[in-house]
C-alpha cells in the first residue's frame, strides 16, 4: 500500500475515523511512520495523536517530530488535550513546544495548565461557542458555520453580557427550529446550570450524568465563562474513577493496569502486601497471647479461618454498599445516621442467621455444643460490629476529605479479624471450663 | 405557592430544569401532586416522569393518575423510557396502559420491549432522524425543523436508502458548515459505526467511548437501521455495571443499594455470606485434620490468619486487575497468556519478598528459625498460587460466557484460604521432627 503512493494512501486513509488511523499508526515501524508524516498534514495528524496513550505521543511529538511540525499539530488540538499531554512533559520540553506554537494557542494551554489537577479547571477546554442575546437566529447560525469547525462542541451555545459572564445557554436543537429574526434573549434559558472552575471533576460528571447534558460549562467566582467540559471527557472522569475505587478495593491502587511488567506491578502492589502482612502479625500476636486456651482445646483454631472470613465478607459488603452509595449520591439523600443504623441492623440480622445455622451444624459434626456456642456467639458479635465497622470508616474518610485509600477493602476485612478474634478468644477463655 | 394559582405556579415551576422539577415533585404531599397534574400537561409531565425511580413511577402512573392522563404521558416518553417502565411492570398492568396509548408509540413502545435485556436492542430508541443521501442540505434542516422536537438527538442524521438500510451518517455540525444545495451524499461519511441489536449493551457502551460519538445506530443483521442509543443511556449502562463489578468483588451482588430496608439487604446479602461460611467449615475440617500437627506445636495456629490474608490479598489484586482489563478491552490487546504470565511474575516477586520478610522478623520476635522458615515457604507458594487463581478464575468465566459472580472477590479468597492452608500444614507436618 505505501511504496510511495502517497496520494492515494492518503485518500484511503484520511477515509478512516481517527481512532481507527490511530490504531493503524500504532502498528507501523519508524520507516513508514516517517512516510505517514509526511503524508498527512499536521491538522490531520492532531486526530491521530489525540487518539494515543501518553507514551506513544511523547516519542512523537519529541522524538520522531521536527518541532515545527510538532507545534503545527498541538496548535490544531483541543486545548485541554494539549494540555493534559504537556502537563506530564519535562518541564523543559513542554516549554520548547510551547514556545513554538501560535501565541494565542499557547497561551489556551498555559491557562488550562494552571489549574490544579482533577478540578473542573483542569478537564475544561477553552472551544466553545459563546453568543450574545441581542443576536438574531440567523446572525447565531452564520457565526456557527465559522466557528464550527473549530469549536469542541456546536451543540450548545453560551450567552454571554459585555463582560464575558454566563448569562443564558441555548441548544442548537432550539435554534434551528425557532424563525430566523428571533432574537435570542427570547429563547435563550437563562436558568444556566454551570460549575466552578475549583470544583472537583468528579461533581462535574455527577452534573452532567444528572442533567444528561452534553456539555457543563465552568465559570468563575463572578460568573465569568471560562470553558467547558464534554460528556465524552466525562466519560473518562468516570472511567479513572472507577478504576481508583476498584483499586482501593483490592489493595491495589495505581496498580490495575495490565500493561505495567511483573516488576512495576510488584512494586506497586508489594507494599499493601507487606503494610497488610504487618497486621498479619499483630493478629499472631494475639493468637500467640491465648497460647494457653488454644493448647486446651485445639479445635479452636479450626474456626479461625471460618470467623474472620465471615466478619470480612459481611464488613466489605458494608464497604460496597457505603462507597457506591457515596459514589452515586445516594447516601447524602438518605442521611449518615440512617445509613448506618441500617447498616448495623443488617449485621445483626445476618449475624444471628449465621449463628443459628452454626449452632445446629457444630454438633453434628464436632459433637461438641460449647464450642458450637462459642462459634455461634462470635460470629453473631463479630459480624455486626463488621456492618459498622465496614460503613463507618469510609464515611469517616468522606466526611474529612482524606485519601479513600486508607479504607481500603483488604484494611477493612484486618481490622475486622484482629476484633473477631479478640471477641472468639475472649469468649472461649471465659467458657473453657466447660469445654 | 400553589394555593391554586395555578396560572402563576405553572410558569414559575416550568422554567425550572425537569431534573429539578422532579426533586419538587418528590418532597409533595399527596393532595398537592393532584393539583400538580391539573396545572402541568401530560408532556410536560412525562419529562418529570423521566426523572423518577421505577417506584415512584409506578405510583404515579397506576395510582394516583387516571389511565388516559397515563397514557398521554407515556406517548410523549421516549419509546425507550416507556419500555423500560412498562417492562418492569406486571403484564396485565403493562398491557392496560399500551391499549390505551397511540397505536403507533405503543407498536414502537412493544418493539423495544421484545429485545431481550442488556441487549443494544433493550437499550435502543426509536426517535431518530433518517435522510435520504439525494436530499439537499436545505431540505434536510426543513425536515429537522420538523422533526426536532420529537426526536432524542438531531446530532447526527442517518443516512439510509429506499431499503431503509444504514448507509452513511452525517453530523449536524457538518451539515451547518455546508452550503444549502450541497446533496448530502457528497457531504456523508459512508463508514458508519455501527452496531448489531442483539450485541451486549456494554459492546455499545464500549463503541461510544471509543470513538467518542454521541450516539450510535443499531442495526439488524441487513443492515436495517432499527434505532439509536444515545450517550445518556450509556452512561446508565456504565454506572449499572460499576455497581454490578463492585458486587461481585464484595459478594453483596444486586444488594449494593442503600435504600433497601435492613430485612431486604439481609435477605439479598446472607446467602453469600453463608455460603462462603460453608467453605469456612470445609476449611475448618482441613485444620481439623492436622489436629496432630498443631498440638504439638499450637504456634502454627498464630499464623494462619496472616498466611489467609496475604494470600487473600493477593488473590483480589489480581483478580482487580483482570476484571478492570476486561472492562476497559486491554485484555484483549495484551493476549490471555501474556496476563496470566505477567500475573504469575508478579506473584513470584511478592511472594519471594514477603517470605524474606517472614524468615526474617519471626525469628526476632518468636526465636524460632524452623517456625519461620515454615511460615516464610508457605507464603512464598501461596502468594504465587494465589495470582494465578486471582486472575484465572475470571478469564475463564468471561471465557465461558458464565455468569461472573462466580469469581466474586470473596469466592477467590476462600479459594486462596484453602490451598493456602494446605500448604502450610503439609510443610509443618514434614517439617515436625525439626521443631
Amino acid at each position: 500500500l505505501k511504496d510511495c503512493k502517497y496520494a492515494h494512501f492518503r485518500r484511503e486513509f484520511l477515509q478512516l475515523h481517527p481512532i481507527d488511523q490511530a490504531e493503524f499508526y500504532g502498528t507501523l515501524e519508524e520507516s513508514f511512520r516517517q512516510k505517514l508524516y509526511k503524508a498527512i498534514h499536521s491538522n490531520e495528524m492532531a486526530a491521530i495523536f489525540q487518539a494515543l496513550d501518553f507514551e506513544e505521543q511523547k516519542h512523537l511529538a519529541v522524538i520522531e517530530l521536527d518541532q515545527q511540525y510538532a507545534a503545527n499539530m498541538l496548535n490544531h488540538l483541543y486545548a485541554d488535550d494539549a494540555a493534559d499531554f504537556l502537563s506530564q512533559l519535562e518541564a523543559h520540553e513542554a516549554e520548547a513546544i510551547l514556545r513554538t506554537m501560535k501565541a494565542e494557542e499557547a497561551n489556551h494551554v498555559i491557562d488550562l495548565m494552571s489549574y490544579p489537577p482533577k478540578t473542573a479547571g483542569s478537564i475544561m477546554t477553552k472551544e466553545f461557542v459563546s453568543i450574545t442575546s441581542n443576536q438574531t437566529v440567523q446572525q447565531v447560525i452564520e457565526q456557527l458555520r465559522l466557528e464550527a469547525p473549530d469549536a469542541e462542541t456546536i451543540y450548545y451555545l453560551y450567552v454571554v453580557n459585555d463582560v464575558k459572564q454566563l448569562v443564558g445557554v441555548l441548544s442548537l436543537r432550539d435554534l434551528l427550529t425557532a424563525s430566523p429574526n428571533e432574537v435570542i434573549e427570547h429563547l435563550m434559558s437563562s436558568r444556566v446550570i454551570s460549575i466552578e472552575s475549583t470544583s472537583d471533576q468528579e461533581e462535574v460528571a455527577k452534573l452532567i450524568k444528572k442533567y444528561d447534558l452534553l456539555a457543563a460549562p465552568i465559570i468563575s467566582p463572578n460568573r465569568t465563562l471560562l470553558g467547558i467540559v464534554t460528556v465524552d471527557d466525562v466519560m473518562d472522569v468516570i472511567e479513572d474513577e472507577t478504576t481508583e475505587d476498584l483499586g482501593e478495593f483490592s489493595a491495589s491502587r495505581g496498580a490495575t493496569d495490565v500493561n505495567l511488567s511483573a516488576f512495576q506491578a510488584a512494586k506497586l502492589r508489594s507494599p499493601w502486601i507487606i503494610m497488610l502482612m504487618f497486621f498479619g502479625l499483630i493478629t499472631a500476636g494475639i493468637i500467640d497471647q491465648y497460647e494457653e486456651t488454644l493448647e486446651q482445646i485445639v479445635l479452636l483454631a479450626a474456626f479461625i479461618p471460618l470467623l474472620m472470613d465471615s466478619a470480612g465478607n459481611t464488613g466489605t459488603q458494608s464497604l460496597a454498599v457505603v462507597v457506591r452509595g457515596l459514589a452515586l449520591g445516594t447516601i447524602e439523600k438518605k442521611g449518615l445516621l440512617r445509613t448506618l443504623r441500617r447498616e448495623f441492623s443488617t449485621g445483626l440480622m445476618i449475624g444471628l442467621l449465621c449463628a443459628l445455622v452454626l449452632v445446629l451444624i457444630i454438633p453434628l459434626i464436632y459433637g461438641n455444643v460449647i464450642l458450637a456456642i462459642i462459634v455461634g456467639v462470635s460470629v453473631f458479635c463479630s459480624l455486626s460490629i463488621a456492618t459498622v465497622i465496614g460503613a463507618i470508616v469510609p464515611l469517616i474518610i468522606n466526611k474529612l476529605k482524606l485519601d479513600p485509600a486508607i479504607a481500603s477493602g483488604p484494611f477493612i476485612t484486618t481490622i475486622n479479624d484482629i476484633l473477631g478474634l479478640l471477641i472468639y478468644f475472649s469468649i472461649a477463655t471465659s467458657l473453657l471450663q466447660y469445654l
